[in-house]
């Protein structure tokens, strides 16, 4: 399926005309100078529109974020191993999340690679740490087929992978290029081999076994309602996992409770059960270890059994399963009614902002939570929010969701998107808020700041550690001098307001979704 | 030498005690849930003090500029494999600055490692990508003995070197930790075996033999006269590598040039020259290559002698030499006058930006260096400018500059530091300002605003690549919309100030050196 067109292409320019040809509409970009024949390449060929990124974890996230929306996969642009160091949180992340991208990391010309030069690093060791995939080009003629064979690496059924191309700086601009076109995506199977088990074991435990969902059937309204109906049919437990890449909500949806982070809280949720039926999920375990805690949330005698792994196609396979129950989904009562229209006055709580957020979010908003320890209480009053979808920052590695918000508008245009962002997470990837910007996404960046690292504070008790006194109490505090989020948000080019009240915030939120352009609420906590 | 004092220790007191007993006296740190017994272990002894950063490459590079003024290591306190990354670009740096320092990075308990949780990465081969020594503790009571080997690890005769120790949180909490005490260092060797022939080829080439000082020697002034002399005695030629870790600068030290970056420029001042006498100095290899151009600098049949490798003492091998040669310091031509008083008036340009910055740097300042394009014009005025020390990015991995002042200042308590950043590159670790207004450090942030990403508009045109259209051209611009810099340092903390002019260039660095807190100034370019 090569193109031959004249004049002969360069390396570089063969790639460009590959990701165009391959269907990829995206390149999220911190360019260094081992980049700018990809870059030039950019404006020979109607390549895929390239976004500036200020840092290079804003460009990985950025790519997450955009998978998850859009369900295919955007390139990034990234300068030789430092670059890629500097993109790695959040490529752990998508690879946590399941999202496939590809980078594409400028790297030294061949030659120049073997001698001890001042930015000599070790590109493609950092990329193994992360990508599924990893290749180098070794000449401008196979830069094509590389990146073909890239894009196809990005997929794995259902699920998405990480592809790192390292393209030595020789073989971009080198000519005898040649475009190439990634094969069509297979469809993800949907093995159905353990249905007639998962019923048996559902009917014969009920309320002792557990339906989980993972993100991959979460993230199916459809699914959703099926995994409802099969629950109420069977008497089970049904549960998400606690973090999803994405996960439908609001009125008319089945509200399925998550499975808490903490762990005492996750294993009273799951005590009692003599079985989980893993639907796209995995088998639960604890973020952290904790002194004298177990790592395995489950009961250690319960069994597991897997109905869909991640990377299939869950929907069918419960539909089956559903089918074998005789299951119908219109059954399911968990469709709630809007909610109080009485906005709360008063002081901003976790209680009041919740009530908030949820009251004010437009229809078919996404939202992307990196709130940490300030959101904790939303997920009851988003129940009966509007309908909306619900990304969470997965992998655990601060600093996805302001990038991550840039990437799933540009995945979801014409959607309203509020990202509810903790004030010291949001300090990792700030540089985000600039893209936010030039590109005028529809953006609402709701910082819940309550200065301090409040997280960690809940953890030190967690793992059973002390304090006795100042310095590692500084450790935790952000205060001193406060960020001014406001400030910040300007410096990026973007309007901000600061609120410390309900109403307050109820007002700045309709406003922000009203401008259909970024805008940031600083609410104090 | 272990101590047992009385409560017994857990792993991480251990290894705060084994790091105060060895001489740290910093830890930069951005710590999560499995640093949480480290952070609390502060509290307990007399360890080392903390200063949080909110982005680990903040914390990285200022370990990096604390070395290159203390001479000693830091440590930094970073989370997971995530953590570590976000800190690699800087790491990257370091290695190349030769700077010494000690990661501790805190992992997974040693059981919950196996199990596939939501925050399992791959921090030990994160850490094998920049690191010179990397181990994983494996029980509480080696953690201390673990920390002493990797402070010995930071060291390499003259030069440091990057050891990271992993901490999994069960060896942290674990009781029976025994403190350690890193051995003292040896004293760097100063090999002389190489003298004579030294001595030999530059009195027999002359001008066709270069003595070319790298970071080690040029990094005291000692070894600077003792080469300016033994290139006056000579008629050698004598250059500094165009980077270096730490440059002594201004009036009563020899003027050195510095080989230039661009690669014609480089080959113009090497061209016929039979032989290079490295002096703590490696091979000029060009940072990229570019088509049509060599990576080797120097001339094809130009030897190599090296006088004394980057981690010799260089001091007393150029004492050497220049004994042999009956070169005497005294004679060395280079001292300059002060600049003219007369401050110029005016709009800012490259020069009057030069002029100014050159007469009202204070003595003794710390000058850190990462104006990229906008700052090459600095050389020549500097050499008349108040004395001072050069600290340069190394590695070309952007964003050392704001960070790496926090850890030079932190590292010559009580010398006024100022940075040299252009508005791209202080955008990659901009959260280094917050640190630098928490710790009221005497640092003025000088913020080169040419909203551009100029070097790579340069570089664009090195690599024979040719923009056609827009698109290429908008991912080297930082307009749309600018950085508002005065709004950002406010945000962080910072007093800041906008200017435009010579003259106001003069009042503000002024007011800011005599402030002696932080403030950042924007010079629109």
């Amino acid at each position: 399926m090569d193109k031959h067109p004249s004049p002969p292409l360069n390396g570089a320019e063969s790639l460009v005309a590959t990701l165009a040809a391959s269907g990829v509409e995206l390149c999220f970009a911190n360019p260094g100078t081992s980049e700018m024949h990809f870059v030039a390449a950019l404006d020979r060929r109607d390549g895929p529109r390239c976004v500036l990124a200020l840092f290079e974890g804003v460009a990985t996230a950025a790519a997450d974020g955009y998978w998850r929306m859009a369900g295919k996969p955007a390139a990034t642009l990234l300068h030789l191993g430092p670059g890629l160091g500097n993109g790695l949180a959040n490529l752990h992340n998508a690879r946590k999340a399941r999202s496939g991208l590809v980078n594409i990391v400028g790297d030294h010309a061949l030659d120049h690679a073997r001698l001890e030069s001042p930015l000599k690093g070790e590109a493609e060791a950092i990329a193994r740490t992360v990508s599924h995939w990893v290749r180098s080009s070794t000449s401008a003629a196979d830069v094509g087929a590389d990146g073909a064979a890239a894009l196809q690496a990005t997929r794995d059924g259902a699920v998405g992978r990480i592809a790192t191309l390292l393209l030595p700086a020789d073989t971009a601009w080198g000519v005898g290029g040649r475009a190439a076109v990634a094969p069509s995506p297979l469809p993800p199977q949907a093995p159905t081999g353990a249905v007639a088990e998962a019923a048996r074991l559902l009917t014969r435990l009920g309320p002792r076994a557990l339906l989980l969902l993972g993100a991959g059937g979460a993230a199916s309204v459809q699914a959703q309602h099926l995994a409802a109906a099969i629950a109420e049919r069977t008497g089970c437990r049904l549960m998400a996992e606690f973090y999803n890449a994405r996960m439908p909500g609001g009125r008319g949806r089945p509200r399925i409770e998550r499975l808490p982070y903490n762990v005492d809280a996750a294993q009273a949720r799951l005590a009692g059960l003599e079985a989980l039926v893993l639907a796209g999920s995995v088998e639960p375990i604890a973020f952290f270890a904790y002194p004298g805690k177990p790592s395995q949330l489950k009961p250690p005698g319960a069994a597991l059994l897997s109905l869909a792994e991640p990377r299939h196609d869950v929907t069918p396979v419960l539909q089956a399963l559903a089918h074998e129950l005789g299951a119908t989904a219109a059954a399911a009562p968990f469709v709630l009614a809007p909610p109080d229209a009485a906005i709360p006055i008063g002081p901003l709580t976790p209680d009041t902002l919740a009530a908030v957020v949820a009251a004010t979010l437009p229809a078919d908003a996404v939202v992307v939570d990196e709130s940490v320890s300030s959101g904790r209480g939303l997920g009851g009053p988003m129940a009966a929010a509007a309908p909306h979808d619900w990304l969470a920052v997965m992998g655990g590695a601060i600093g996805f969701g302001l990038p991550g918000a840039v990437g799933a508008s540009l995945g979801a245009p014409g959607r309203p998107v509020l990202v509810l962002e903790g004030d010291g997470s949001a300090m990792y990837t700030v540089q985000a808020l600039w893209t936010m910007a030039r590109e005028s996404l529809p953006i609402v960046v709701l910082i819940l700041a309550n200065r301090a690292y409040r997280i960690l504070q809940a953890e030190l008790q967690g793992v059973g550690a002390r304090l006795s006194g100042d310095k590692a109490a500084a450790m935790l505090s952000l205060d001193g001098p406060a960020l001014d989020w406001v400030a910040l948000a300007r410096g990026h080019g973007l309007p901000a307001t600061r609120v410390d009240s309900a109403e307050g915030l109820a007002r700045a939120l309709r406003e922000g979704f009203a401008s259909n352009g970024p805008c940031l609420i600083e609410a104090l906590l």
